[in-house]
């Protein structure tokens, strides 16, 4: 077994603290990882509250991971020690169903993806995530880092890169096309930069005008501040895809308005209450859709679009002793655009 | 002027009484139509009653419009007098817009759609439906009805037949393909004839047994109930499209979770209140969509289809005489599937 530290929460209601535990003993399919870096997302905090009502303790979170491979199993064929490798949000899945079988573990028909953390693997045991010194991880789910991308930046690619890179490419976002991406934060600005670099006319809606020349340098060509009166009307029917970053209650049916006929609003966030949706806002062949973060293959097509293009994410580094006001201040958007945990500082 | 007498609601509490009116001269491209049959929709009754809060009066109401041509303008070159013809729900739009160049006129880019009744025409002046011995409309907004076709049987193919088979085309429905279809009403039992001859495996869903039989008569494989514990999870995830003609408040989640990966919900109804859609029913890339009618020359395409396989609507034949009972029947779905109102009652 490889003993491993990291922090955790022991229930819904208690902060990160330091916690010893074990992750399997790594078999011949399986990479095991030094971290050296992981990403706080926001989910870690929904998850360690137990606000999705699916919580399994003790919990340690972390899917946004970045290390060294330490060893592989004698069948790993594609990565050795050395080696500079992610780790996501699923770490195994069914293998059998047609989504499977498409690389899109993440909708695994039978319901069988498993989770970086807050999951049982196959055998039955509880998964533990990157705030944490070792993670083992089957290959098929293990990616790799282009070595041009700072290892520490690379971190939230690995779920706030490619949420947002999937939908993006699904609706064919590029030249010629409109795009819209409400909210700048961890999402948010991953999907200006991904939008931006397909090619296409990306605009940022947000309440609040200090956040125009962060969002340009980001890749917006435009900026539409949501609270100015009659800015919806202004821009109706107007966009062919947008994309929605926002975890909190919010009015879809006006950003609905903004398509054109066949046009997607598509949800990456995920609100805790149903959103109202009129009948009329979809009615003109608009189509209100989600996506949850993205497969194994294209995980990996991402990366590598983000080495050729040298996109990582704007982070603010962080430290085990600060975790928990790291969490703090995500609640409260107070950070440009993701925190990072040093391992180093565990 | 065209002196013309109908029915017609004076305000949102009067029920439909004898009206005398004028429709415009014919003008060079336009066509005078004698009124043989015209179809009760439930969008007749929304609005005489002010319930989308856009109405006007007097209201003549009737958008199945099917009659011969009485005379034609100058310069019509696809009519002539005595030809079976059929009016819509539309009877002019803007022409320039992307939508109206593609014959999508429901979805005018300008708001221009001019409607067959509780609408102004270009010359600003009430247009006046089908509940009424004569129209007057341009040809562009006049439609074909195949000769081998029952006249009274074919008015409701001009709003509950093209409102579904739209949708159906549009998210190619076809051999392969498992559509669900909500609802056994006006626009249910179409939805069912069409799926069921586009070669698609038909479900309908219900939750009456007394509906079994004549879903499977208008062309469901498979019936199913849902007041029955447990029945959504048994077909969870294994629908490629569902055609909500439901127009009352429910439940689309359990309707989305029937859906496969990029599978469609298209709502063809138009529910009152905002549909409370939970952010985790579409996050696995399910789209929640809306169809409005169809176009023109959607339309014209969706009857020569109907006249090459031989399908119109079932219908209850009814008389001006009981015409405001029939509206009352209506809101009860107390009709097979749709009243058919015979001008010669008159």
């Amino acid at each position: 077994m490889i003993a491993t530290n990291g922090y955790a929460v022991q229930s819904a209601t208690t902060s990160l603290a330091p916690f010893g535990y074990e992750h399997r003993q790594p078999g011949e399919n399986d990479v095991l990882i030094d971290v050296q870096f992981c990403g706080i997302c926001h989910s870690d905090i929904h998850q360690a509250r137990n606000e999705w009502g699916n919580s399994l303790y003790p919990m340690v979170p972390g899917h946004e991971v970045i290390g060294t491979v330490a060893s592989v199993g004698s069948k790993v064929t594609k990565f050795k020690a050395g080696d500079l490798v992610g780790v996501g949000c699923m770490v195994d899945s069914c293998g059998q169903c047609t989504s499977c079988k498409d690389s899109e573990q993440q909708y695994c028909e039978r319901g069988e993806t498993v989770f970086t953390y807050n999951s049982r693997g196959k055998d039955g045991k509880l998964t533990f995530g990157g705030y944490g010194n070792h993670v083992v991880v089957d290959e098929g789910f293990v990616l790799s880092i282009p070595k041009n991308l700072d290892a520490a930046a690379s971190a939230p690619l690995l779920c706030a890169g490619i949420t947002t890179y999937s939908p993006l490419k699904h609706w064919n976002v590029g030249p010629g096309k409109k795009v819209g991406i409400v909210g700048l934060g961890g999402l948010g600005h991953m999907g200006l930069k991904f939008s931006h670099a397909f090619g296409a006319k990306t605009v940022l809606f947000t309440t609040s005008a200090s956040k125009i020349e962060d969002a340009k340098k980001l890749g917006a060509d435009e900026v539409i501040l949501t609270k100015e009166e009659g800015w919806a009307a202004k821009h109706a029917g107007s966009f062919d895809f947008i994309l929605d970053c926002v975890s909190a209650d919010h009015d879809v049916n006006t950003y609905l308005s903004l398509l054109k006929r066949d046009g997607t609003l598509c949800l990456v966030g995920a609100p805790e209450n149903p959103l109202a949706v009129t009948a009329f806002a979809v009615l003109g062949r608009k189509n209100f859709s989600g996506s949850m973060i993205g497969g194994i293959r294209e995980t990996q097509e991402m990366l590598d679009f983000c080495g050729k293009h040298n996109i990582v994410s704007d982070i603010e580094m962080t430290s085990f002793g600060k975790v928990n006001e790291a969490w703090e201040r995500v609640l409260k958007s107070d950070v440009k655009y993701r925190f990072v945990l040093d391992l180093k500082t565990l």
